[in-house]
């Protein structure tokens, strides 16, 4: 049985899905390596110490210097990093950690699991939802025993980009390491976790490296590679919280093979920026409101509409409707159902498909409003 | 850059890669689904409540019938639904997990992960390395908070299928769960773990079940569920120990599309250790004897060949010897440098390439004894 991906030919503004589709160079090396284990045929111990194909270059020599750390490794993706990072440092003695209020469902998942307390970093709230270094410094004092910090870089709902220097300057002058969780920005801008600040960079592979999923990076400081990247006492080679080995299959080789192409595209991110806030101010014009840090800084947007939302109260498919016709228009990415509050991602679209897609929203809006 | 894998036109024999070659519909599934959360386009919540594509059908249908269980779930691996069972369980309380000798580091390293402390049910020694019923029970004898155990179905070192019936009930008669590693059987033989015994049972996609990796199948009884599967206390729908999703991309869709050509080879696993017996009877010939379990029941099988140390000791490579002129041969699968001691899989071998592999190991020998 084959079984067709429907949304193969429409234009594709899904935050989740604008960021991980494959470079050419990655379609190849999907055919070429797409066994199981394929990467393991000259295999020495451990993912990251295999030198055919160049994974060990990619971990200890590219990525590092990628992500501005000391230290990377491979992840099934970044909920997979950052549980090991919190796992590690929770050892079961329990303690807090602190995290933006705008974090994403698996950063307080992985917290749960590692049975880490999560104490919310608050936004400002409607419109902005904004979150500051003031805010951490409040929740710090709030937290009895804080033993991770977690900053979400951009965050997935509203797309902005909290202030890392200043909540990395609070974090280490109450001495907690803080995980930045770059998911949304690995692979779209450049990053460098040594510039930036903060001591663990998460990134998402398959979400914005332009590769098949699971796969994810993670980065660190040199000083805690021997509490996240601890040994087995048994096997040596082993590292435990990576199971001994992450990734080993083909997405690894998709991520190398995209990677080339990822660091030419993040030098057109001030491009993708201009293009998001180009489209936020002709979407205003339609009555559908950006909200989030405004000027926009990133192609992750969160829209308010009320007049969508008048609509889908008279219209046949009810809330339905929108996505139904933007089906119609061949648009993937708005989630069926929704109308007054909706995000999307106008990451690597061209000019033509952005004017295509703000006229579907006019002709949509004016069909109803007739 | 394109990195070419140079095993691709080699006779695969590595135990590693036999059983995680892509069946024609998965290569087909690989190129339509290679993006990155590619099977998130209508996603209602959690990876196995996906209807388009049928991934609901595949974990809450077909799987839980396949694997003889009641519930059951995707993972990124075998090593990571063992984790997943143990750090449910131990909970930050500590305790035993009873294991076979034979076991694989992976699941040492889950229960280092998960804070249990191993306790080996020890094999007989050579030349079977055999685990017992017995050996349990003495292991379960000398613990003092055992809250798991876990048999290997076969190992990965030997090949040895051990007595489940009789390793279950010892194990209930001291109410302490029984996971089932089956990275080695599940899509490989017919596995149904209500019928064999065992409250939990694990399997490898990428290892055994013709995926990409990385990607495995978790089952278990229903009561374990909600220890297993516990839900977030703020996201209800995700589930703690998956992180809320798990393989979500493509190798999700390859397992799913080779599964029809599972359900059929797995008719044939007696046509497989047939195969195996044969090859091992041919190999004693030549002095290379099969260690563990004998007769043979399965395709992964050990072999010591005092014949082709000796040569290692005055061929010019030295123990590379073996090594080298089986790649001239374009055989491929022996770990380099071994000659000793080494592990190979003879599963899915043709007649032809079975016979070619004999009659490679023949020459060798010749080769080096003039
Ligand atoms: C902000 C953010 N962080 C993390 C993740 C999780 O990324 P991954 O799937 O690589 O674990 C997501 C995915 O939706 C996200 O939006
Ligand atoms: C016996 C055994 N169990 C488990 C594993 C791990 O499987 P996975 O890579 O799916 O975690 C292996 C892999 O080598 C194995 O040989």
């Amino acid at each position: 049985m084959f079984y067709p991906r429907q949304t193969k030919e429409f234009i594709n503004i899904d935050p989740l899905q604008t960021g991980g589709r494959l470079s050419e160079e990655a379609k190849k090396a999907l055919v070429e390596w797409g066994d199981g284990y394929s990467v393991c045929d000259f295999c020495t111990g451990t993912l990251d110490s295999i030198k055919t194909p160049p994974i060990y270059k990619f971990v200890h020599e590219i990525l590092p210097e990628f992500l501005g750390c000391d230290v990377a490794r491979i992840t099934n993706g970044a909920r997979e990093g950052k549980f090991a990072i919190m796992h590690a440092f929770s050892g079961c003695k329990g303690g807090e950690i602190i995290m933006d209020e705008n974090a994403h469902y698996s950063s307080y998942v992985s917290a749960e699991r590692a049975g880490l307390k999560v104490i919310f970093a608050k936004n400002s709230g409607y419109p902005e939802y904004i979150v500051t270094a003031d805010d951490y410094e409040t929740a710090i004092d709030s937290a009895k025993n804080p033993v991770l910090a977690l900053v979400t870089y951009p965050d997935g709902n509203y797309g902005n980009l909290p202030n890392i220097k200043r909540i990395a300057k609070v974090c280490e002058s109450n001495s907690i390491p803080l995980i930045v969780n770059g998911a949304y920005a690995i692979g779209r801008m450049d990053f460098k976790l040594k510039r930036m600040g903060g001591d663990f960079i998460v990134g998402s592979g398959h979400k914005s490296m332009a590769s098949a999923g699971p796969v994810g990076v993670l980065g660190m400081k040199e000083d805690y590679a021997d509490i996240v990247l601890k040994k087995s006492e048994k096997f040596k080679v082993k590292e435990i919280e990576m199971l001994g080995c992450t990734a080993r299959g083909v997405v690894v080789m998709t991520l190398i093979a995209s990677f080339p192409h990822i660091v030419e595209r993040i030098k057109r991110w001030d491009e993708e920026v201009r293009k998001a806030r180009y489209f936020a101010e002709r979407f205003e014009e339609l009555g559908i409101i950006q909200l989030g840090e405004k000027p926009h800084n990133h192609d992750l947007m969160f829209f308010e509409s009320k007049v969508l939302y008048e609509i889908s109260k008279k219209a046949k498919s009810g809330r339905f409707f929108l996505y139904k016709e933007l089906k119609k228009k061949k648009i993937h990415g708005i989630k069926p159902g929704l109308t007054k509050h909706f995000k999307l991602s106008t990451y690597m679209l061209s000019e033509e498909e952005i004017e295509y897609i703000i006229r579907a929203f006019e002709e949509i809006i004016e069909k109803y409003s007739g």
